[in-house]
């Protein structure tokens, strides 16, 4: 025994640590009723919660109850072969109202679940733990706790019932249906949601193939959609292949998670403003993370440098960053990782039909000439080796993909469980998806239209002194600074001028940065952007908010009051937006002719559509 | 310094098992390029390995580069401000078609991606990092060898093509339109991805609401839909609320990650046999996992009694086990979760619209006549605390929910990154979805006649000694035992027989359980059944595979061949079929005649609902 100890001790910091008169104390004093019905040591309740021996204990006392207890009742029975099947019928119950007797006069957050007033079998027969005698934990006063937690600190979020009108786009109902709003928050970027073609499609393969696909990729959810609308994603990312996923959410957890498990000792190379679907990816392949600054290469190359040439890398960040509007230097993170052997995951989600002549991103957007050439090698895009995206944004319907080399995908498509184990997207999600991309693959008009009503609103936002954050992309998110009042600006806008746009607040952004971020579209023509301005002109003096000159006079705050606000280009020239150099930009003047000439032919083909259909 | 190198020794194992020999020795070789471009000890190559001095390393590198190279290139501004906006803008590129001389005649699995043949900025400026000499990590290589794995233990999965057909369910057509085969191992069990009341509520949404919900649930994504759907769905399962998620692998995936994450300290016990959604969560919470044996209740209840009382515990597992058919013992769950103070987790994803009066789920059927009554109070149902449920099944659609308390979901809806981040569902889904739920809680016809043709199957199936593994409910697996077997037979089936079933390999189910899994509908009326009969009995014959009797021979397996395959009685009894006791069950010659009832009730109801379209 005393041996025993002595090798005890040598292992354990504990027993290392506690005299024998006190092992001696704890060992034959008891304060608690174990399990089985007994007593325990106050030494063995310690134990309980050491990870060597709770484990162990936890073992033999599994152990000893299955020896008394195992095949007694009817929910384990062992059948003559190698493996068990289980199965358990219960009893059917006999509920007539004088049994149901239970009152329940306590405020439902503190309700315990009633137990069943019916009769049926025990749960087990034979010998049984008595039930524990000290209080078990509050699950109900922990979701209250939480919930108070996000209402102090102003993180509660509350849902409006938003009802978007197709026929009346960018309009839509609140809970009543006569109750008008402007939404100038949806991400529905370019109106696709209520593309004819899109729609045309969706009503067909609906009639043709029903509301579901009714299984998993494996077990009957595969199907001429999902081949075809993956071609059409491998195509218009110019990658060898593609897999569609519930969601880009879960395309980019379920890739980088099984990616950073499987790819031996491999590290994860992550922006610091990266989407929460690729921080959970990332946390979810238990795989080493190096977070980089926002878009810093120099920090970036720093992390890439410090590690081993042969350990596999994946350098994850996104192209368009949507709360701020920031584009990632792609080309830049490219060469970086080239250098250090490096792989490329790309978030182009709030940029996919939004960018480029076919809409494939900002990574297709820097070759601009050569892509409309129909010229992908060579190019920037061609290099990425992992593009996600997404189908519910520009898109206007719903799910999310991957796209790259065909091996790569296969290897997904084989090993993730996020794609593996779920249904398939229905055949109509599917059909209207493929048939949106590929009208943004032909149509140019819809997302130079957005730029351009990007590019007037912010301008007039800014002549007004409205604290546009300066970026180059088409999100125009408008500083506040505090949760608060963000909130209250959104509900006046919603209120009091029909307009609506949801307050930024943390988690999604930090603290102290809180915003409202607008979304103009193609439908968001002069007329709302005036009333947009006016509008947002008198909330800012109602609720005394800073403008651009006072955060300037702090020295300027993201971007805002900074030299850089106004000298911040466009991602989208005006040659690519066809505002030939000919014509002399103006003012906005010009701007809204050649808008209005965009919009028309916008109009022009979904009559040509309609009237085809 | 030896006083040092004594402190160092203290603290660090591999020091302290060094001798300063070797130390020296390898302080002073180099074998290594650094990435700086110098040399590095062989030391200091070992020192990158190490945990603390590793990480220590990084920084010291970052610091150093930061000082040469912060703020030199484009892609970093700092701004005045406090906090720092990026943006990028590479210069537009300019590809002519000369320039693209990149060649590429490396077979596909080991090509590089190619680097950018046009001109653009270079990443960083300054001095820079010279390129690692060294191989970097084989990528491709990496995906191929995966893949060859998968080859080898036949898991690589190869899917079809398979097109089913709304109008003539359960037929579907393969790549070419004219090849029918008759589909059956859907998870749309009771059809209802071709219901016209279904079908009609889409098409209208569709048209008045467009094809997306175009953003998250807090931002322009939330909508009557999701409120009326979320509201029938605490209504199904006589919960408080419900929360809908993109599918019910989110659902359980995000609601088991933030419980487990959240809850101080909590354990998670978890049925062997649950489902990788699950698995997936539990994982991802980082919360501790007890796995009990499957329907086990000695072994959880052993477990449960080895925690400590005021630990938060959850205990997840499933009704319908999709594949072996098997269902948990849900009162007995309860009440040892009432016991030890645990909360209840279970998944209904297979059950939900299948059981019960009003499709709820076992649960619901448990007690069956409280339901019909109305009754829920002092029900089963009613004590479990997260129901977990799909839309894609069942109910023919696509997504998946949770319903429990109105605290518990709110806090779910607050905190799950998988539920605040993502794209909702389209309004035309959760109107679907709706209708689905709502129907199926008004008919039992299309679930009764469900279960008919199970039980009709089974029964025919084991007439002809075909190895039916038994189970109480709607799930007809089919032992076969080898994956490559299984695989041969699905293709022997859908090339020579015209009928779709799936081999269901491992990691789906364990190596040497290798199945196919039938799922009748209301729709496979005898006629599909007997040639299902029939196929299987000669595809049996001809690749020579094991019959009950000959996996009797060897004592049975998996419950096929031993005394209680006859014994298991189906959860749906007789009088809750609607087969009154006056009617004598003589084989299967009654029960078709109730079928063809039922079959014409279903008929009767589709008809009346298209005429009213």
């Amino acid at each position: 025994m005393e041996a025993l100890l002595r090798q005890s001790r040598s292992m354990c910091p504990f027993l290392n640590k506690t005299s024998p008169a006190t092992l001696r104390s704890l060992s034959t004093t008891t304060r608690h009723v174990s399990p089985g019905g007994g007593t325990m040591s106050n030494l063995q309740v310690l134990a309980r919660r050491c990870p060597v021996m709770g484990k162990a204990m936890t073992v033999q006392s599994a152990k000893n109850s299955n020896n008394v207890l195992n095949g007694v009742f009817g929910g384990v029975r062992a059948y003559g072969g190698k493996a068990k099947i289980h199965t358990s019928r219960a009893q059917q119950a006999d509920v007539a109202p004088n049994v149901l007797r239970r009152e329940n006069n306590m405020p439902i957050h503190h309700a315990p679940k009633p137990t069943t007033s019916i009769q049926h079998e025990t749960a087990t027969a034979g010998p049984k733990p008595a039930a524990p005698k000290s209080a078990t934990f509050d699950y109900e006063g922990f979701y209250n706790a939480e919930l108070d937690k996000k209402h102090k600190d102003k993180s509660y979020r509350y849902f409006n019932n938003i009802n978007r009108l197709a026929k009346e786009f960018p309009q839509a109902h609140m809970t009543a249906r006569d109750e008008r709003v402007t939404v100038w928050c949806s991400n529905d970027y370019l109106g696709m949601g209520r593309n004819p073609e899109v729609l045309k499609t969706m009503h067909e393969t609906l009639d043709t193939y029903g509301s579901g696909a009714g299984g998993t990729r494996n077990i009957s959810g595969h199907n001429q959609y999902a081949v075809a609308l993956e071609a059409t994603i491998a195509r218009l990312h110019a990658q060898e292949a593609a897999l569609v996923f519930s969601s880009c959410y879960v395309a980019n957890d379920a890739t980088l998670a099984t990616l950073g498990s499987k790819l031996p000792n491999c590290v994860i190379l992550s922006d610091s403003m990266n989407h929460a679907s690729m921080i959970q990816g990332i946390r979810h392949s238990g795989a080493k993370k190096m977070v980089f600054k926002h878009n810093d290469l120099a920090d970036l190359e720093a992390k890439l440098a410090s590690l081993p040439p042969e350990v596999p890398k994946i350098i994850a960040w996104e192209s368009v960053y949507s709360m701020c509007g920031s584009i990632g230097p792609i080309a830049e993170i490219c060469d970086l990782a080239d250098k250090y052997g490096a792989i490329t995951f790309l978030d182009e989600v709030h940029a996919v039909g939004m960018y480029g002549p076919h809409g494939a991103g900002v990574a297709e957007h820097l070759d601009y000439e050569a892509h409309t050439a129909g010229q992908t090698k060579g190019t920037i895009m061609e290099r990425i080796d992992i593009i996600t995206g997404t189908l519910g944004k520009a898109y206007g319907c719903v799910g999310g993909y991957i796209a790259g080399s065909a091996k790569m995908v296969d290897t997904i498509r084989s090993l993730a469980p996020g794609f593996i184990f779920t249904t398939s997207l229905p055949p109509a999600t599917m059909a209207g998806a493929k048939t949106a991309i590929e009208y943004q693959m032909e149509f140019q008009g819809d997302r130079r239209l957005q730029q351009l009503h990007t590019q007037s609103t912010k301008a007039a936002l800014m002549e007004k002194d409205i604290p546009v954050m300066p970026n180059p992309s088409h999100i125009i998110p408008v500083l506040v600074g505090n949760a608060e009042v963000a909130k209250k600006a959104s509900d006046l806008l919603l209120n009091d001028w029909g307009i609506y746009v949801q307050a930024i607040n943390y988690p999604t952004v930090p603290v102290g940065e809180e915003r409202l971020r607008f979304t103009p579209t193609p439908g968001h023509v002069e007329k709302y952007q005036k009333e947009l301005v006016v509008a947002l002109d008198a909330v800012w003096t109602q609720l005394g908010i800073k403008r651009t000159s006072d955060w300037a006079k702090q020295g300027g705050f993201l971007g805002v009051g900074t030299e850089v606000q106004g000298d911040i280009e466009p991602l989208w020239t005006d040659e690519q937006l066809g505002l030939g150099s000919q014509v002399e930009r103006v003012g906005l003047k010009v701007l809204e002719e050649e808008k209005a000439m965009a919009m028309d032919e916008v109009d022009q083909r979904a009559t040509a559509i309609a009237a085809s259909a």
